[in-house]
């Protein structure tokens, strides 16, 4: 017994969200069917202006709509470059507070394996960026995974300019965690990585 | 910082998914900024017209396209109903293959505490259908929720019709359950309930 045509299709649509199997993009799809048809226009009506309205700066490739807040607007830390993998890591690391500097946006990360190789990379604009504006620190933040230590030293590499400190996140024990829970990885590293106390 | 706000007005509609909060939204909606803009309108148009490809059959409640599959068609125990609370609950048991009997679709139970009463039920076209068809038994295939319960003693009430039996499906232990997670009152209604062996 199957649904109807239509529900097929709004479950298979649903189903390519982020960890989104069948029996979600089911529950998904009949509460839909409970949505007043005023939700469900504006919801639509969302999706379809979506890449009109968000749009990628042409200087650090983060989203924006009608011009970069980053690149736009005169920040705290004008000599200091953060390097991300995904726009919504710029919004995660505005957060904290901790920087205020600017951002590089490269949209992925070095993956051999699903074939994603430098020229995927929002690169290009990077390499003139840090030759036309003057930095005095680049700080890599990339995944602590196999593909973000790849484009970290890629990016070592790339941008080895002379007066110009290049640093990476610290790798260590996540606040609030206990050692039973923490794996060897990151045990080790924080051990490697320990500071005077 | 805040995103652009196009994306949070996104945010903000993927938040009324159930069981989707502020950061599954989130992740829901920088995931749809990567989809194609062809998928993006395919689901915008599934969304505009869900309302009126599927409808409610006027007989059972179920959703359906174009006609009932469930009254429309000749069914295997046709002197037998199964009301459900759900359009979903009616998929649900096709599925185990252990009924081909009518349904009939409430639509809601009854809840006090978020103001649902009769009137909320699709419940006047169940009376007319009691007595227009010829059912032996009707099952009651509610929830064993405190709500559940409430709607099943208003029914069986409501329907109390001469040489219709009246039957409600059985509690007991999950298939594949270890008693150890077994909640106390699924462990009670267990035994209550024990059969011979």
């Amino acid at each position: 017994m199957t649904y109807p045509l239509h529900l097929i299709k709004l479950i298979q649509a649903l189903r390519r969200l982020p960890g989104v199997g069948a029996k979600t993009a089911e529950r998904f799809a009949f509460q839909m069917l409970d949505w007043q048809p005023k939700q469900l226009h504006e919801t639509a009506e969302l999706l379809t202006s979506l890449k009109e309205r968000i749009t990628n700066c042409k200087i650090c490739g983060c989203i924006c709509d009608v011009k970069c807040r980053f690149c736009e607007s005169p920040r705290g830390q004008p000599h200091t470059l953060c390097i991300v993998g995904s726009s919504r890591d710029v919004f995660a690391i505005e957060e904290t507070g901790e920087y205020r500097g600017h951002y590089h946006v490269l949209g992925s990360l070095l993956s051999p394996m699903q074939g994603l190789g430098p020229e995927h990379l929002n690169i290009d604009t990077l390499r003139k960026r840090v030759t036309i504006q003057k930095f005095d620190e680049i700080i890599i933040a990339l995944d602590s995974t196999l593909e973000g230590d790849a484009t970290s030293l890629y990016l070592k590499q790339e941008l080895d300019l002379p007066g110009v400190k290049i640093s990476r996140l610290a790798f260590g024990l996540p606040m609030g965690s206990s050692l039973d829970y923490v794996d060897g990885g990151t045990l080790a590293r924080a051990f490697m990585g320990r500071g005077q106390f």
